[in-house]
C-alpha cells in the first residue's frame, strides 16, 4: 500500500496533524467537523468508539469518475481491521459481530442534507450473532430491519414508501399503531418483508457481505454532497462546493442493552441562561433517537448520578475536560452501552444571546479565555437581541397555534410592542399623551410631518415601504419596534380600519407587533422586557470591547489615527443624547436641526420662512426660531458634556415643510368645483407655493449646501444658535465642542462660499459672548463627486462624515424611496446583489468611493476626522469596513451603540497586525 | 549702462530673440503682442516707424515700489537716441522735433482696457517747429491741444469733463457743432484753454520737457495695468494678473499731411466671406482715428492705387508678405505720410465662420499651411453657425430699435426660426402638417408626449427649464432651434396667448426665435439659410479633419484602440440616421428604443402592456409592437449599412407611457364632485395605475436594467425585433452590425442576469433565420457604481458606452430637471461651478469616473469598445477628454456630427505624441 492517505484512525491524530501542519481549521477541511472532533476528543484520552474518517479529498476525487481514488478502499479495510483490532469484533463475523456507522461530515454543519446508515454490518447471519450476544432478539431484528430501510433508502435509492406502505400494512395486520409496539416475531417478519422489498424493486437480494454494505454506504455518502438538497443548501448558506465531505466509519455501540445502558444529550453550561452548570437530558435504556423524538420523558441530567454514577461522574468529568480544551460550551452526545461510557459527539453548543454574554463573561473571569476571546463570541446581533422588548418564541407559538396569526412584513427595527392601533399620527400621539394609551401606529407609510406620533407609538406598522423607508428610518434612529412593507395589510383610511383577508382591526382594537422578525398578531401577547443597566454581564462585555478598541497595540496605526473607532451616536434631541451617553457614546455624530422644524410650535415660523417675499421677511421668521435652535443645542452639549457634538446645518428640500402638493389641490378643485370662493385664495396661494417647490427628483435637488448658498439666512441663524449654545453653556462649565457639518457638498468651491462666512459667525459670536472653546467646520460625504474630489474638500473641510444613506443611493442610482419596494428585495432574493447596500455597505462601489476620501482627505489634511453618519454606521459588517479603511469613529442610533461598540472591537480584533 | 536689458528697439529682434531663445511665445510675452508685432515687421524689412519696447518686465518690476527699475530710464533714453538717429529728428528739437506714441501693449490684447498718449514731444516750442516744418498750423495746434487732453486725463487723471465742459463752452462761443469746424486760430486758443484746464486741476504747468512728458506717459501705462478696468477685464477673460503691460514708444507719423498722406485699415483677405482679396478702405488726408469714426466716407482700398500709387504697390506686397509670413489672414493698419508707406499693426483678423472655413483651406491648398493647421483655424462653434439658419445681426438690430424684441432665455438649440405660436404639441402637428404652417411650439415645459409636436417645429419656446431640460435636449437632438426658460413669458394654455409685460401673443400669431442668442422676436424676422451639401470648403476641412483623426501617428496609441476617435451620431429614426451619415458620422452610437413607443398608433399598445396584469396580457401586447420595432430596425440596419449601430433597450420608467397623474387626478375629483358616474370607474383605475407608478425619484428608480430584470418580456421582445431586423436586412444584401446596449446597470450581477438570456434570444433568431452577422452586447456607463467596478462589468459587457446626463446627474447628485431652475445657473454664474457639466464634462469628478472605466475596463478586456452618448458627445471641450482618456468614439446629435469631426481632430492635433 503507498501513495496518498485518504483515510485516518481516530487514533492517528498524530499522522493528521503531520498532514495538516498542526492547522485545525486544515484538519476541520480534511476530516470533516465531526471527524475532526472524534479523533480530537481521541486523541485527549476521551472515551470514542474505535472509528475512522476518510478524508474530503477522497470525496473530490471520487467525484469525477464517481469511483473511489486508488488505495482509498484498501486503506479503509486497513483501518476497518484496527478498528477489529480495538474492539475485539469482527467484522461479518457471526459470533462477535463488528457493527460499524456511516456517516457524512463536512468541514461546515450541514444538518439533515447528507446520508447516514446505521448497522452496517448486521446480516442474515451476523444478526443471529447479535441476537446471542445481547441476548436481545427484538433489538437485533429492529437493528437489522433498521439497516434494511436505511441502506434501501440511502444507498439504493428505493422510494421511502415502499418500506412505509409495507410497515404500515403490517402494523394494521397486527393491530399495532407504534413501532414500539411490534415483538421480535414481528420485527423478525418485517426485517423479511423488507428484504422482499430490496428484491422487488432493485431486482437483487439485500447485500449479504458486510464489505459490499459498507463500500456502497461510502458511494452513498459521497455521492449525497452532489444531491440536490445539499447543493441548494450550500447555495443558500454560502458553503463552497469543493470542501467536499469526510465519511466517518464508527464503531456502533448502544444505549438500549438494559438498565446500565443509556444515551443522553447535554450542554456543558445552560444555553438559555449561561449558567455554569452542566444541562442535559438522558435515558436509560434507550437509543440516541428516543430522546429526540420525545417519545418517553427524559430524566435531568443529574439524576444520572443515582443510576449509573460511574459513568455519570466520568461524563462530568469529561464535560469539564471538553470545555478546557475547546475553551467554550459544548454540545456533546453520550451512550453508555453496559456501564461504559462512549462519547459520540461534541461540538461548541448553541445559546441564546443572555447565555452567550454570561458565559463568555464567566469563562473569562475563569481564565479560560481572553477577554478578546470573550467580545469575539458574543455576535453584535445577539446585543441588539438584548436591547429590546421580545415575546419570546413559547408565547408566539401559542398565538400561532390560537390563530392569532395576523400578518408578516419587512422586519425594519427590532423589538416588540403591544398596543391598540391608531391610523394617524396626530390620534397617536393624542391617545399616547392623553389618554395613556399604548398606541402602534399603522400607516401606509410614513413622512416627517409623522413623527410625532410615530415618537408616541410603541410600535410601528406599514403596509408600504422597505427597510430603508422613512419609518423604518425613524424607527431604527428611535428604537421604535417596527414592521414595514406588510403588503397583505389593507388600510382604510377613511374607515379608521385595517383588514387582512377579511380579517379586520378597528382602530383602537389591540395588535402585537415584533420588529425583530417581522410578525404581526391580534391581541395582546406577553411582552419580556429587558434592562440594559441591569445586565452586568453584558456592561463588562462592552467595557472589554471598548478598552480593546482604545488598545493601539491592536489597532493598526494609519495616517491620521490616534486612538481606536470610537462610536458616536446620532441624537437630534437631549434626551437622545443622554441615552446615547449612557450607552457608551463618547459623541454626538449627528444631530439633524430639521426635525426640530417640525414640531408644532415652530412649524408655522418655519413655513413663513419659505412663504416670505423678501429677505427681511424671511429673516423675520428666522429670529422667530433661533431661540428655539439655542436651547436645543444648549441641552445637547449639556448631556454630552466634554464630548463633541456634530450638528448638521439644514438638510432637506424646503417642500418638506410644507402641506402635500396632491391633497392641497384636491382641496383647491374641490373647492372650485363646488363654487366656494371663502379661503379659497390663501389655498390657492399655498398650492402655487407648495408647486414651485415641487421636484422631479428631490432627493437630488435644491438641498443641504445648495440650498445655503441660494438662502443663507437659515444657515446663518442655525450658526448663530450652535455657537450662542455653545457659548452659553461653556460660561456655565461646560465643555462644549460644536462641530459645524455641511451636507451635500459636492465641490469644494461650495463649501469655499459658505463656510467662511458662517465661520465669521462663529468667531462673532465667541467675541461678543466673551468666551472660546473648541470647534470644527467640516461636511459630509454622500455626493460620489466629494469622495471622488477628496483631496480639494479636506483643504477647506476639518472632517468629514460619510452619509453612507445618500452615497448608496446616489452610487447606485437608487432612490431608498422606491428602490426596496420595486426592485431591490428582487435584487436580494435572486442574487444580483448581495445584500441590500442600504443595510450594509456595498464596499466595491460605495466602499470604494469611501476608501478613496479617507485616503486622498487625508494625504492633504492628515488629522483629517472622519466618520460615518448613515444608517450603516450601527451595522456590524459596515462598522468592520469602517475600522479597516481607518475611520475615527462611527455614529449611529443610541440603541445601537452598544451593539456598534461590539462589532468595533470584532473589527479591532480581527484585523489586528499580526 | 549694465544690468538686465529692460528696452528693446524694433530694430533689435535678434537681441530680443536671444533673450528669449527664438520662442515668440515667449517675445509676446516679454514685448507684448504689439509690440512683439512691430519688431517682427521691422526685422522682415516692413517699414515700421522707429520704436521701441519697454518690456513687460519692467512693468511688473515697476509695481511694488511704483518705481522704475534701475537703468529702464537710462536704457530708454538711450533707445531715443537711436530713433533720433533713425528719423533724423530730435525730440524736443524746435526746428525738427521727434514726437512720439505711447502704448501699453500686453501679451493677450485688451481693447480699450488700458492707456495711450500720441504726440508726445509736443511743447510751446516744438509746437511752432511743427506748425513750420508741416506747414500747417490748424495740424500742429491739433495735434498740441489732443496732446494735453490725452496727457491730462490719462496721466495727470483729471476728469474728462473738466476739459470737455472748456471745449463745449468754447465751441457754443464760436457758434460750431463740430470740432472739425474750429480753424487753427480756435484750436490754437483752445490748447492755451487747456493749458489752463491743467493749471487750475493740478497746480501745476502742462510739462514743457518732453521727456517728463514721456516718463509720466510710461508710468501712467504701467499703472494702468492695474486699473479697475483692466483687472476686471482680465478676470473676466482668465488672463493671469502676473503678465503685465509693455509700453511701446513711436515715432508718430501722421496720414493728414495733404493729398500724398492717407490712412487705412485693411484685412488680407475678405473677413465675411474669406474671398483671397486684400479688404480695406481708406482715407486721403486723414488721421486713423476718422476712417474709425466714419465722418468721412472712406474710399474702397483699390481705389488708392489711382490716388497714391507707389504706395498702393508696395501696400499690395506687403500684404502678400504679412500673409506669408504669419501664415494667415491679417488685419493691418498703415499711414502714408508725405508719400512713405508706414506699417502700424499687423494682427491676425477676425472673421466669419464661412471666412474662417474658406482662408483655412485656401492656405492649405496654396501650401501656406498644412492640412492640421487649417483644421486648427476653425472653431467648432464656427462650424456650428454654419449648420443652423440664422438671423443676420443687423436684422435683429433693425427689429430691436422698431420695438419687436420681445423676451430672453436660454439658448438651449441653436439657429433661427421664424413660425406660428401654438401652445400644444397636438396642434402644432396638426397646423404643420395639415394646414403646412411654420410652426413655433411654446410650453411652459415639455414631456416625451410632446415630441411629435416638437418634431413638427421649426423652433420650440418654453418659460421654464434649463439647458439640459427636456425640451433642450430633444430640441438640440433633433436640431430644432430653441430658446427655453424664458421666465418672463407667462403662458396662458386656457386663453391660448403668451404675455410679456402685457404684450399679448395669441395662438397663430408669428414670433422668431433665435436659438443660438436665446433672443425671441414678435413677428416674422429674415431668416439666412445655410446648406451643408453646398459648403464645399466646409466638407473639405472636415474630410481632412477625419484624416487627421484616423492618423495613427498622430493618435496617440494606448491599449485597446487600434484607429482614431470616431464621430458617432444618435439616432432613434432611419431618417435620421440617413442625415448623421450624410454628415459624416461612421455608426449609430444611440438610438433609443421607446422614442418609438410614443408614436400615436403604438402608444395604445404600450400602455396595454404596463396596464396587464399577467405576463400573457403582457407578452400579447408586446406581439403587437414587435413588427413596429423590427421595422423600424430594419430602416436603421439599412441606412448604416456597414456600420454599427448602437441599439438601447428600454431605458425610461413606465410612468412616461402614461398619461399625467395630476390631470387624471383633477379629472376624477372633479366627476367625483359633479357625480358624474360614467366612465368614473375606468378613470379611477387608471389614476390607481399611474399613481401605482409613481416613484419619489424616478430618475433613480425601476427603469433600464431593473425594470428588464423585473419585466423581462419588454427587453425579450426587442432583441427579438432586433436580430430579426439584422436578420431580414442581411437576406437582402446589407452589413448589419447590431449593437446591444443595455442601459443603467450597476453592479455586474444585473449583467450576468439578463445579458445571457438575450443572448440566448438573438443565437434563435439567427438560427431560425439561417444567416449571422456580426453582434456585440454591451452596456452603458451611467451609474457611478457601473464606472468603480469596470472591470467586473467588462468581463461580462463587450463594449461601454458613456451615459454622461445621467452619471453627471448621480456623480454630482443633480437633477437635472430641477438643477439649472434651482441653483445651477447661479452655481456657474457666481463661478462656484466652471461650467455647467451638463454642457461640458466635469474632467474632475465625473471625468475621474470615466478615466477609471476606461483603464480598469481595458484591463480585463483590452478590446473594449468604449464611447460615449450623452449630450456631451457633441461638446468640443467634452470630446477632447473622451480623446484624452481613450474612447473609441463619440456619438452625437446628427447636426453635431460635423461640429464633433473637427473638435475629434483639434483634440487629436493638440495630443500627438511629441
Amino acid at each position: 500500500m503507498s501513495g496518498k492517505k485518504w483515510v485516518f484512525l481516530y487514533s492517528e491524530v498524530d499522522q493528521v496533524e503531520a498532514y495538516c501542519g498542526k492547522d485545525w481549521d486544515k484538519v476541520r477541511g480534511l476530516l470533516g467537523g465531526k471527524g475532526a472532533n472524534l479523533a480530537d476528543m481521541a486523541r485527549i484520552g476521551l472515551p470514542v468508539p474505535p472509528g475512522f474518517t476518510i478524508t474530503t479529498e477522497a470525496c473530490n476525487a471520487y467525484q469525477p469518475t464517481k469511483t473511489f481514488p486508488e488505495h482509498m478502499w484498501d486503506q479503509s479495510l486497513a483501518a476497518l481491521h484496527a478498528i477489529e483490532a480495538q474492539t475485539g469484533k469482527k467484522f461479518g463475523d457471526p459470533t462477535n459481530p463488528l457493527l460499524v456507522s456511516c456517516r457524512s461530515g463536512a468541514k461546515f454543519s450541514m444538518p439533515g442534507m447528507m446520508d447516514t446508515v446505521l448497522n452496517i454490518g448486521l446480516t442474515d447471519k451476523t444478526v443471529e450473532g447479535m441476537v446471542k450476544l445481547t441476548n436481545n432478539e427484538r433489538f437485533a431484528y429492529d437493528s437489522y430491519r433498521r439497516l434494511i430501510q436505511m441502506f434501501g433508502a440511502v444507498v439504493l435509492e428505493i422510494r421511502d414508501e415502499a418500506f412505509e406502505d409495507v410497515l404500515d400494512e403490517f402494523k394494521k395486520e397486527k393491530g399495532v399503531k407504534l413501532d414500539t409496539e411490534l415483538n421480535a416475531e414481528d420485527l423478525k417478519a418485517l426485517t423479511s418483508k423488507f428484504k422482499a422489498v430490496v428484491r422487488a424493486e432493485k431486482g437483487f437480494d439485500f447485500p449479504q457481505d458486510p464489505l459490499d454494505q459498507l463500500r456502497l454506504a461510502i458511494e452513498a455518502v459521497f455521492k449525497s454532497w452532489n444531491g440536490k438538497r445539499a447543493v441548494d443548501y450550500r447555495r443558500a448558506t454560502n458553503i463552497p462546493d469543493d470542501l467536499g465531505t469526510a465519511v466517518n466509519i464508527v464503531t456502533m455501540v448502544f444505549g438500549n442493552m438494559g438498565s446500565d445502558s443509556g444515551t443522553g444529550v447535554a450542554f456543558t453550561r445552560d444555553p438559555q441562561t449561561g449558567e455554569a452548570v452542566v444541562f442535559g437530558e438522558y435515558l436509560i435504556n434507550a437509543q440516541g433517537e428516543d430522546v429526540v423524538a420525545g417519545i418517553r420523558n427524559t430524566e435531568k441530567i443529574v439524576n444520572l448520578g443515582n443510576e449509573i454514577p460511574e459513568a455519570y461522574k466520568q461524563f462530568m468529568g469529561i464535560c469539564k475536560t471538553l470545555e478546557n480544551h475547546y475553551r467554550d460550551m459544548q454540545d456533546v452526545e453520550f451512550t453508555i452501552e453496559r456501564g461504559r461510557l462512549w462519547m459520540l459527539q461534541t461540538r461548541n453548543g448553541k445559546r441564546s444571546a443572555r447565555s452567550a454574554v454570561k458565559i463568555a463573561v464567566d469563562m473569562a473571569n475563569e481564565g479560560l479565555i481572553s477577554k478578546e476571546e470573550a467580545v469575539l463570541r458574543v455576535t453584535p446581533e445577539q446585543v441588539d437581541t438584548l436591547l429590546h422588548p421580545q415575546f419570546d418564541s413559547a408565547t408566539k407559538k401559542d398565538a400561532k397555534k390560537a390563530g392569532f396569526f395576523y400578518a408578516s412584513g419587512v422586519n425594519a427595527s427590532p423589538g416588540a410592542a403591544v398596543g391598540q392601533v391608531y391610523f394617524d399620527a396626530d390620534t397617536a400621539e393624542r391617545m399616547a399623551k392623553e389618554s395613556k394609551q399604548e398606541v402602534i401606529m399603522v400607516r401606509p407609510f410614513t413622512k416627517p410631518d409623522d413623527v410625532h406620533g410615530m415618537l408616541a407609538a410603541k410600535g410601528i406598522l406599514t403596509s408600504e415601504g422597505g427597510a430603508t423607508s422613512h419609518a423604518a428610518v425613524v424607527a431604527r434612529q428611535f428604537g421604535v419596534p417596527c414592521v414595514v412593507g406588510a403588503s397583505m395589510v389593507h388600510i382604510d383610511l377613511e374607515k379608521r380600519q385595517m383588514d387582512v383577508d377579511g380579517k379586520v382591526v378597528k382602530e383602537g382594537e389591540w395588535i402585537s407587533v415584533d420588529g425583530t422578525t417581522g410578525e404581526v398578531f391580534l391581541g395582546k401577547l406577553n411582552l419580556t422586557v429587558p434592562k440594559v443597566e441591569e445586565q452586568t454581564d453584558l456592561l463588562t462585555l462592552l467595557t472589554w470591547a471598548d478598552e480593546i478598541c482604545a488598545n493601539p497595540t491592536i489597532r493598526k496605526v494609519t495616517s491620521g489615527l490616534t486612538r481606536g473607532l470610537q462610536v458616536w451616536a446620532n441624537a437630534d434631541y437631549p434626551k437622545d443624547a443622554r441615552r446615547a451617553r449612557s450607552y457608551g457614546a463618547v459623541g454626538i455624530g449627528l444631530c439633524r436641526t430639521e426635525h426640530m422644524f417640525f414640531e408644532p410650535e415652530r412649524l408655522p415660523s418655519v413655513q413663513r420662512m419659505i412663504l416670505a417675499k423678501t429677505a427681511e421677511e424671511r429673516v423675520s421668521a428666522l429670529d422667530d426660531l433661533l431661540p428655539y435652535q439655542r436651547s436645543d443645542f444648549e441641552g445637547l452639549f449639556e448631556a454630552m458634556d466634554g464630548y463633541p457634538v456634530i450638528i448638521r446645518l439644514i438638510d432637506p428640500p424646503l417642500h418638506e415643510f410644507m402641506p402635500s402638493g396632491e391633497a392641497l389641490l384636491e382641496e383647491v378643485i374641490t373647492m372650485r368645483v363646488k363654487g366656494i370662493k371663502e379661503g379659497l385664495e390663501e389655498k390657492e396661494h399655498m398650492l402655487a407655493a407648495v408647486q414651485a417647490l415641487h421636484e422631479s427628483n428631490p432627493m437630488m435637488g435644491l438641498r443641504g449646501i445648495r440650498l445655503s448658498i441660494v438662502m443663507p439666512e437659515i444657515v446663518e441663524m442655525q450658526v448663530r444658535a450652535i455657537f450662542e449654545a455653545a457659548a452659553n453653556v461653556t460660561l456655565k462649565g461646560v465643555h462644549a465642542k460644536p462641530e459645524v457639518m455641511i451636507p451635500l457638498t459636492g465641490h469644494v468651491n461650495e463649501l469655499k462660499h459658505i463656510q467662511p462666512k458662517l465661520e465669521r459667525i462663529a468667531k462673532a459670536v465667541m467675541a461678543e459672548k466673551g468666551v472660546s472653546f473648541p470647534y470644527k467646520f467640516g461636511t459630509m460625504i454622500e455626493i460620489p463627486r466629494a469622495a471622488l474630489t477628496a483631496p480639494e474638500i479636506a483643504t477647506v473641510a476639518e472632517f468629514f462624515s460619510f452619509g453612507t444613506n445618500d452615497l448608496t443611493q446616489m452610487t447606485f442610482g437608487y432612490s431608498r424611496d422606491d428602490a426596496e419596494r420595486n426592485f431591490l428585495v428582487k435584487y436580494v432574493e435572486d442574487g444580483i446583489l448581495p445584500k441590500n447596500p442600504f443595510q450594509q455597505i456595498d464596499r466595491d462601489g460605495v466602499g470604494r468611493l469611501m476608501r478613496m476620501a479617507v485616503e486622498e482627505g487625508r494625504s492633504v489634511r492628515p488629522e483629517l476626522e472622519v466618520g460615518i453618519c448613515g444608517e450603516h454606521g450601527g451595522e456590524p459588517s459596515s462598522i468592520e469596513f469602517c475600522h479597516m479603511i481607518g475611520q475615527n469613529y462611527v455614529s449611529c442610533s443610541p440603541f445601537r451603540v452598544p451593539i456598534a461598540r461590539l462589532a468595533a472591537a470584532h473589527a479591532a480584533i480581527k484585523h489586528q497586525p499580526k
